[in-house]
């Protein structure tokens, strides 16, 4: 299978003129190849103003995958003579600069071995003296007609532009049969050209070919074209090779460039916050635990059954013994970690056999972990561990010492139940002010959700068109609305009285102050009443987080929803209270684990200060921006009940 | 205990001047104000090119901590008369401008009260016709002499510099009891002004405080000043608050942001590897498992128990149903899980009164959780998860569809051993790009580190001085050398060699040709040899992962390290086998399940292309530029065996 693909060394001569012209040189000109990759981005060419024109005859090295193809057939103008290893090597020639091994070349001779046996066995029965005629009679009554040769234009993409680039290359060069396939993989050297087809500016006109990944088109995912959106997530390693999911990641790293740009530049520190954690952030949620004890309980499983096992398993067993301590004194020297992988390999290929054999002796097979106790206080961390579910309190901490301050990073939610709106490990952005109240934070979620739109806008024009026509035509319409429109900020008891005034649509959920405003009800507020971004604040107490800052009413307290058309919810806020006392009580009245809350007490007990923040899930974002209406394809590798593939 | 901290309206009315001023208007004034915040961060005044003289005149509002403070006690000139209201009232009342309720008036009346009570008791006793000179003798008798008027000289820190602000406050304004520990809050208003004192420039005289939030000095941790740093880990939570954690954590967020800034400017997208993964990126890693089957092993505890208890408790237990299923009710119903929590507050109660009820019947505590079985089909992802232990191989699926990718997020090792060198949680940088070789990858690990150099050299100067003098007096040496140096590339075969030369040192591990390098060996080339980073590649095979490129000789794999001075290993990279034959037969080689990686060797199946990649661990670099000697303190909430305290 070796065959299959083959890598050529990179062809470095060609390619020299660009690199050595790199932007930091002093010639001044700028440089055309990707650095570290020795190749131009398509993005390069397409992208220009003048679509490309302006670099026609400059000779270049391009590669990508095939996203379509098309095989032209040249007529026939006489019986083409059979190809030869001279005709092949004519073609290759042909190239202008020929340093390396030409891979492709010794691969098509190869390829022809059953026909140079039949020429063999056709010359070997003649008579010594044939004539010339005779012999060519029979070689070509035995012999299949040569193909005849084509020219393939490939669509090239490789991931730095939603657009693709043309490369014509000719049969000569390379089978046919393995360029055309949709997921090949090409690096080719060639001469961009005019182009004359399609609407098309430019193209590659290829001479050389140093690689080709070649795909297997009948068990390649890809090799159908447009498969839905949810058919893909299955596929999360090659769906980004598809054009939609290119172009929703591509917009997904310009996002997170701009939150980190939005908030450096307003004199935030980006604090990185734990991801394994002790503290419950929101007092009722639904967390997965971190542990090391299963592996341990599945390590000791053998052991269980050594006393039921007779002499030869005790001998492998006795070895395994041995091999482990020469693993534990591999792993005692500090560093040589690397070291470990021939004695773990040794361990694990005995540890196999001794399992095979405890297989056959034993009953019952072992779909599960057996272990009579699992005892946390021997665990990793000497308790029980979680996943954050959100980084907001320990924000507040550094909130309460460096003054502003945001988060981004994975968070986890083990609810088993499916949602469009939810993933188990999702990117949230949080952000965390000292010295500020609801009404700032307020403004700063309403800035920072503004600034994204804008930079989209002005950073990802080509994607955004693209997904605009591919997922939902209104988007470019509504990000451009959103740079100027002002948000409207109306009380949770404003919200109440609005919605209930609606007529022409009955919600599911009951309506009345003091209940949670569904889903439907935001959205309803966002997409019909204001069909603007609307922040909702002032919620009944009940209905918020333990650490949401209780109003002066006594009833309310200081949070805040900014609801989003056709998402929905996007930022959740809050001034968080500051008084010990008011925080201690309201830690008491919903029984929360006290002692898991000393540490956030503390913030309060010494040097307390007014301070607010905000959340914003960033797979919504994402949503917002592209149409999309599920996170599973907002985010690289979703992860959901019964869905974690790699 | 809800006088130990008020909080009071901002004094808008006051930095109106500042806010109207804002960059963005049409004024072109800049605004001093911090944006979301209220008030003039001490960066904005302290690290102006003049020291701050240019702002003095100027009316500010200023918040922070005190990290010292001093008092000095006014001459006494004549026996001053018991303070009355009116004193406090004339004070506060020469403040500009008095919108906002005076709560510190209100309060140091209230403070008063029991004086108020004595007087009254005096005046009460006395005839009614007593002479004023009687009262006035009495008076004196039973009351204590009012305290001498003082000023408080007050160093505030608010995390947006390394310096502090020197912030003068009489003590007519606030009780000195209040403001002078270490570790207090202070929101003030006042004006700038000349310093006469030691080197300082300009200082705050304040005329109103706004916001005080007192310290408990015998229990906060920071009262005592300077604590080492080890000591301080177990407070992650008040540790920024120290001028050196700060002083890291500034420069940590400046080399994050410098991280996306160098990939984003050199054309590389931002990918989110999982955290979650069923794959072991390395093949041997100590790995974390995701659960939740502990949690529904606890949960499952009380059925147990159950059988055995009485009629009172099986009461309980029928409400806690019935409670039970009006939370799954809840749940249900999409986005309305705010909601849940009155109702989960009150199923949580009365669990803990049948757990209560329980603990008192049982004879054994459960200090562990009890299950016979733990299956694992019926665990959240229906298979065994992970945290990762490295985003390269997911990043590698990314860079054969985007072409240039980077990652950067927290990654896991649940080595149960201590070292200075690693956590049980880091965060990682890892690039990946298609298209490229060995030496490609090896030259954008070396750009990448120069400009992480040269970025904090440009952007946190006095960071970086302050940390050099507290901590490594050549660190700022030792960055501007780095800005220019050329890194040396050499093989393994050549390191060896440099290091069988050696005669001044004996290495405790034994070196030949073949073994991994440790730790010792490679600092050994980067601080005694080179003086300078060092690049070693092309490995022998057997002390690298599994996933490197065979090189041509079949015994080395294109695989390098970058140590550097101080900290040694810091960037490990390699270029990645793309052949599926080669890979697919070193995985078996190793023997590692091969199921796991059947779609990582999909990418090889399908369109494989040449490529490499990288990946630097964050806190080791934080390492580097303070010269910080263990990543517990390079990291916010630091996680190691046995410590995960929030």
């Amino acid at each position: 299978m070796d065959s299959q693909q083959e890598t050529n060394t990179m062809a470095n001569t060609a390619i020299d003129t660009f690199t050595d012209a790199a932007t930091t040189t002093s010639t001044g000109m700028v440089s055309l190849t990707s650095k570290y990759s020795n190749r131009v981005l398509v993005k390069t060419i397409v992208e220009r103003d003048d679509g490309g024109v302006g670099l026609i005859g400059e000779r270049l090295v391009i590669g990508g995958w095939v996203k379509s193809s098309k095989e032209v057939k040249k007529e026939p103008v006489t019986p083409a003579p059979a190809p030869t290893s001279d005709d092949h090597g004519a073609a290759v020639a042909s190239s202008p600069k020929r340093k390396e091994k030409d891979v492709s070349c010794v691969e098509i001779l190869q390829s022809r071995i059953p026909f140079f046996r039949t020429i063999i066995k056709v010359l070997s029965g003649g008579s010594g003296g044939g004539s010339t005629n005779t012999i060519r009679e029979k070689l070509e009554a035995v012999l299949p007609k040569p193909p005849l040769p084509s020219t393939l234009f490939l669509q090239i993409s490789d991931g730095s532009s939603v657009a693709a680039l043309q490369v014509v290359v000719e049969s000569t060069l390379a089978s046919p049969s393995r360029l055309l396939p949709i997921g090949t993989c090409i690096l080719a050297e060639g001469v961009l050209d005019h182009s004359f087809q399609g609407n098309r500016v430019v193209e590659l006109k290829v001479d050389k070919i140093l690689h080709v990944g070649t795909v297997d088109h009948d068990k390649y995912i890809l090799s159908r074209k447009r498969l839905p959106l949810d058919k893909l997530r299955d596929s999360a390693h090659f769906r980004p090779r598809t054009t939609t999911v290119a172009s929703i990641m591509r917009i997904r790293s310009s996002l997170s460039f701009a939150t980190h740009t939005f908030f450096q530049n307003n004199g935030f520190l980006y604090v990185q916050v734990p991801i394994i954690t002790t503290t419950d952030a929101e007092g009722f949620s639904e967390k997965f635990q971190v542990t090391t004890l299963l592996e341990k309980a599945d390590k000791e499983e053998p052991k269980a059954a050594e006393e039921i096992e007779g002499v030869s398993l005790d001998n492998i067993k006795a070895a395994i013994k041995e091999k482990s301590n020469q693993v534990e004194e591999l792993k005692r020297s500090e560093s040589n970690k690397e070291a470990l992988a021939a004695a773990l390999q040794d361990l694990r290929k005995t540890n196999e056999l001794a399992s095979q054999l405890e297989a056959k002796e034993k009953t019952q097979p072992a779909p599960s972990i057996k272990t009579d106790k699992i005892n946390i206080s021997e665990d990793f961390f000497s308790r029980q561990t979680y996943l954050t579910v959100s980084g907001r309190l320990h924000l507040e901490s550094y909130a309460c010492a460096l003054g502003k301050v945001y988060s981004f990073g994975p968070r986890f939610r083990a609810e088993k139940k499916e949602s469009s709106k939810q993933v188990a490990e999702m990117w949230m952005v949080e952000a965390e002010i000292a010295f500020s109240q609801l009404e700032d934070v307020m403004n700063c979620a309403d800035d920072y959700f503004k600034f994204l739109c804008t930079w989209i806008v002005e950073n990802c024009e080509r994607d955004a068109e693209f997904i605009s026509r591919r997922i939902d035509k209104t988007i470019i319409d509504r990000l451009q609305s959103m740079m100027s429109c002002s948000i409207e900020k109306i009380t949770y008891t404003e919200a109440v009285k609005a919605l209930e005034k609606v007529t022409e649509k009955i919600f599911e959920a009951k309506l009345e102050w003091g209940v949670a405003l569904t889903a439907e009800h935001l959205s309803y507020l966002a997409d019909e009443i204001y069909k603007c971004p609307v922040i909702v604040y002032d919620y009944p107490k009940a209905v918020k987080p333990f650490y949401v800052r209780l109003n002066d009413d006594g009833n309310t307290v200081a949070a805040f929803d900014m609801v989003v058309p056709k998402v929905g919810k996007l930022i959740s806020g809050s001034q968080n209270e500051e008084r010990f006392n008011k925080l201690n009580t309201r830690i008491e009245e919903l029984g929360l684990p006290k002692e898991q809350y000393e540490w956030y007490l503390d913030l309060r007990r010494h040097g307390t200060v007014a301070h607010s923040g905000f959340s914003l899930g960033f797979e919504l974002m994402v949503l917002f921006i592209t149409g999309l209406t599920d996170v599973k394809d907002a985010i690289p590798f979703p992860r959901s009940l019964g869905k974690a593939n790699n």
